[in-house]
């Protein structure tokens, strides 16, 4: 059985989203594209950055992509894992880059990708309001960039240690509740 | 096929509550009211008020409740959406009213409505500890709105993504676990 | 219908995690084992001690047990509520003990334990990242620690205002993901 032409894989931090999404692309032939949009900014990232990097096997072609997420996805001839959405966006609102264009840009990059295509973000809206405004902007932005991929994904779940809860497809069709 | 009588729409910030609990209402025949709990004290809480009725077609009946919120669910003769319950309870606990004899009310009202009656809630609780007292008694006193609304709804949802997860009806009796 | 040998409870702040504990191990013949790892620090923490307390019943033997959880699981003869995992973490962090050796001996004791055993945990990664570099390595090792026991547990929740759903186990197979 083959993995669904996109999947949207959403969860906290450590709900094992990554290991997931790694055997989700991993179910597929070998060769497989890795599009990691972390920046080892300090030491904590770069720790994570290896981590992840020590888990995966030689058949993973990596590539850093911080900023051109889309056309690295529309490149890519390979099963794609892009880990992770979040970073992409925060290197984005960094840069300061145009935030509408980009997301434009990388919802139609995912809705054209032949697929396999496992896209990971991280569900960062479920705490108290955060007490600064760049961190509210985020949140949004972030939970705006979710909506949209969703949307489109043939398939979306939220991780809870480790395991995975079905959001999309469901028994409830959400375009047309009762 | 109605709405339930009662539904609970759970999620964190940029979920896709709002627009999911509208499209619930709006399967009902119009005119439909809107409880907005909202206070526009600043710039960014504008834009999103402004932003939300834009939303709304003409049918829609808007009316302003930041405090008395139980008595206009009971005055409302049309399907009613609560939007939301977490800046209802931020306004009761700012103006230090009596939140004990508010939820009460809050409760009574809106097991009495005939229904369909939509309540929107922000999930506030999975990040880590807030490090100050208002902030973990806000969201202590949110969990417990939520339970007591959700143990009387006959429909709870979760939203992620702008997905909803239903949590209630579920294969699952809470009462009678094993 | 007896309770599985070992659930794991996870959820928010206030979503009903104990409650829900609690009715799970009293659907077993009493008496009942219940491990607290809470410390009375502070006014607050002594009042949901007394709170969490004046719920139970007689037919609880209660334990404190805020670091040595291990021994305790092992040692226990009756159904065991462990409440909760996350002050155990907290209070084995502060304490600068060898985490990694701690978690370890949970998990094995939580593995051979005869059961039923529930144990409850805080879901705290779904916030934005915290500011501080604690507040981060906290989160990052309850998240660790869910993982793990999740994949020891017959049967894993996440409780949303005071109902569970259900997350394992599950019509998905996560070590064969399709």
């Amino acid at each position: 059985m083959q993995p669904a032409r996109m999947t949207l894989v959403l969860g906290g931090a450590r709900s094992g989203k990554s290991s997931y999404a790694e055997r989700l692309i991993e179910a597929c032939p070998a060769p497989w594209t890795y599009l990691a949009t972390a920046q080892a900014w300090d030491d904590e990232m770069r720790e994570r950055i290896t981590l992840h990097r020590s888990r995966r096997s030689g058949d993973w072609i990596a590539r850093d992509v911080p900023m051109d997420l889309p056309r690295a996805i529309t490149e890519a001839r390979e099963p794609v894992l892009v880990d992770c959405l979040t970073l992409w966006l925060t290197n984005v609102m960094l840069a300061e880059a145009d935030l509408s264009a980009a997301s434009a840009a990388l919802i139609e990059a995912c809705t054209a990708a032949r697929g396999p295509l496992v896209l990971v973000g991280n569900e960062v809206g479920l705490g108290i309001v955060p007490d600064n405004a760049l961190g509210r902007r985020f949140r949004d932005e972030a939970g705006r960039l979710h909506q949209r991929l969703a949307a489109q994904a043939d398939r979306v779940v939220f991780m809870v240690a480790g395991l995975p809860m079905i959001v999309k497809p469901s028994s409830e069709n959400p375009g047309n509740p009762s």
